[in-house]
């Protein structure tokens, strides 16, 4: 990890210190997906048994898993690993829970009632990437806001072949459908529906440089899917100061680290002392690791800013605006209202990232690249639409009618206008 | 006006029916939108000077509006009119602070506390059309939620002439600095600053098609700036019955079709009667209206859809996902938890849209052309991003150590699970 000093740099360094590495698909991968979603939308179910054949190297009988299949999937996997995914359950449920929207419901003038209400999405889509290392865990992390938001369908596609724990985990939330279909053609297929897999309004989940392009694509095409947020490769600011323990930021920065090559590392603190510990313990924790070689190659583009006091340790993870935060200094709750631009914050010592990452109750599908500005950690919002309503009584239309005639001329809008005085007339 | 019986069509025609015109910016305005957002990314203030002068046939000397001009506008503006304005502001605000997020706080399990943070965007850009029609009313809608979210900045682009109203209307709403700047120049100026203009995190407001690329343009590019929703032409459904007053009816079909020639208009009614008595009524308001040629292109591919009863009434309206919807039947709040997909929602005879267009408090900035079923009627949230935290006590974290470590392994992520076996070694 490079080390910088950030009084040292000038402005131009220190933004360039905190940017990330450039992302975006290469037009080898824009066309691709673009010929496979062409594909899908114009020869449904058949392309998606081709390119399963072709991409997944499995021949399916059928797109749907059947029950028997769920059955015996939740037979193989172990009681104490079930116990781990209901208490996981659990505690993502009692927070989701928490998130139900508040009643709004004002008179705003007498005779002038606004409320919001709060829907769900009526059919949702989640995208669950297949590989060796089977994320189930991401399956409750949508699922479970989908079904508390009572979205009516909730369909999910992950390519074969399935893991057990996928299937166990998603049965478990309720999930109505598991099609074995990945890539592309599992998002196009929701985004625009097939024979077999259910259209969708709103496609939810990670997946790769692929998936992540044919979201983007049928995110902009018209009667296409909205999606969740944009995606980027994950990321961790530890934020430490002399108190903390280099063995816990170590640890910390690692099991970012390992998600994936390119992954974005950085520890900040106002202690040379402990970045120079922290480096230490990497280096022991990593020897232990099977993902050291992807974590290696994390590390080599990550970053340890020294920084004056923690004012700046602050300023720094603000400017920066991290998708995971963990906060190890002497008080982490004194700083919580400086922080801003975080997607998940975990504060304290024995609050890894871990915890949020399974079971803790927070949703680890959160804004990365820098969309933590604007961007919110997945919640139950997502899963539901807002929409407003308005009921005026004669009277309190009345009252606001030469407001809005006044407006109206102004902007000279005259048949907003006569909407009003149609009805004045009447009420004369 | 095309009247059908919804009874006599089969699915595809129904479904084609309800389908609205295809929309999609022209591969010319894609690319000359690409020249403007390059020419402003690379020239900064110069090419914003140049490109008003072009466009909007003005010489600037300054790109922001001064105190000045402001003071002067005021003046010119009647006291009538300001009441008016101040007025909507009031119910505006009154129904937007209304909107202010709950406090989410948890123990999910014993020693594990969860929370919802929500946090206003720092900086935001809104952007309001030009034109004859001065829409002051939409500085209200996009100004009055960012300064409730506590957004640290609030900037506003226009292009010159600026009417009186705009400016009076956004120091009113305590804007910062107003940019006498249109068209996708501005958009791309506020997406990524320039040297005079403030960069912004997200962009929010209407805008003709050159903006609505632009702003898609900005929002796909890195470190560009987020939007605030895709935009489409304006649109209105009108559910209404026997006792509803065709004239109303009408003058709610037209308000909406005065927005421009490819606005849609749709009329639900169980009552054949009722269709007929308000094609004559819009017959008759139509001479009066001075954009009466904008509005009758507009009637010209919009629709009445005759239904059997007020159910099926509801589940066309819900199928078409209308950005306003009108429900002048009988007991109007009695359908109210049927109705869904839609952005506003007006109750009864003396609710014409007009109301919610200025003054009753609710937002007028909607999703259109079917993205009701996936969006939401702009509201605070849109103003703020919500980030998570979590806290666990050493007792709360050995309790879900277990958990944590069993879902790690069996996702094969070991520094995950090394992260908490860690801390559990010193916690003995």
């Amino acid at each position: 990890m490079q080390t910088l000093i950030w009084n040292n740099l000038t402005e131009t360094e220190k933004q360039q210190a905190l940017t990330r590495p450039a992302i975006s698909a290469s037009s080898d991968i824009k066309s691709a997906v673009e010929n496979i979603v062409n594909l899908v939308k114009t020869e449904g179910d058949k392309a998606l048994f081709e390119l399963t054949a072709k991409f997944d190297k499995t021949e399916l009988n059928s797109l749907v898993v059947s029950k028997e299949q769920i059955e015996q999937a939740t037979k193989r996997i172990s009681d104490e690993l079930k116990q781990a995914i209901q208490n996981a359950y659990r505690n993502i449920k009692t927070f989701h829970e928490a998130q139900k929207p508040q009643v709004v419901d004002v008179e705003t003038q007498a005779g002038v009632r606004c409320q919001v209400l709060t829907r769900p999405i009526q059919r949702v889509g989640l995208y669950i990437p297949g590989g060796s290392a089977p994320l189930f865990s991401t399956v409750l992390m949508l699922a479970i806001p989908a079904k508390i938001a009572g979205c009516q369908k909730v369909v999910l596609c992950t390519p074969p072949p399935i893991a057990d724990e996928i299937l166990y985990t998603a049965n478990l939330c309720g999930v109505e459908t598991i099609y074995a279909v990945g890539g592309a053609q599992a998002i196009t297929a929701m985004a625009f529906g097939t024979e077999t897999v259910a259209k969708v309004d709103k496609i939810f989940g990670p997946g790769n440089a692929f998936v992540t392009e044919a979201k983007r694509q049928v995110s902009q095409q018209l009667n296409g899917a909205a999606i969740d947020m944009p995606a980027g490769p994950s990321e961790v600011l530890v934020l430490a100061d002399q108190f903390a323990d280099p063995d816990f930021v170590a640890s910390d920065l690692l099991s970012q680290a390992e998600h994936g090559a390119d992954s974005q590392v950085i520890l900040v603190t106002d202690s040379p002392e402990l970045a120079q510990a922290t480096e230490q313990a990497i280096e022991r924790q990593l020897a232990k690791l099977p993902r050291k070689e992807t974590a290696c190659k994390a590390l080599s583009h990550s970053r340890v800013f020294i920084a004056e006091d923690l004012q700046q340790c602050v300023q720094i993870s603000n400017a920066y605006a991290p998708e995971h935060l963990v906060v190890q200094v002497e008080n982490p709750r004194a700083l919580l209202d400086q922080l801003d631009n975080a997607g998940s914050i975990f504060l304290g010592a024995y609050s890894p990232e871990s915890m949020g990452d399974y079971a803790s109750g927070t949703n680890h599908v959160l804004p990365t690249y820098g969309y933590t500005r604007t961007y919110s950690s997945l919640g139950l919002a997502d899963f539901c639409k807002r929409m407003t309503v308005q009921e005026l009584t004669p009277q309190g239309f009345k009252d606001l009618a030469k407001t809005v005639e006044l407006m109206a001329s102004a902007e000279q809008l005259e048949a907003h206008k006569q909407a009003v005085s149609i009805r004045l007339e009447k009420l004369k």
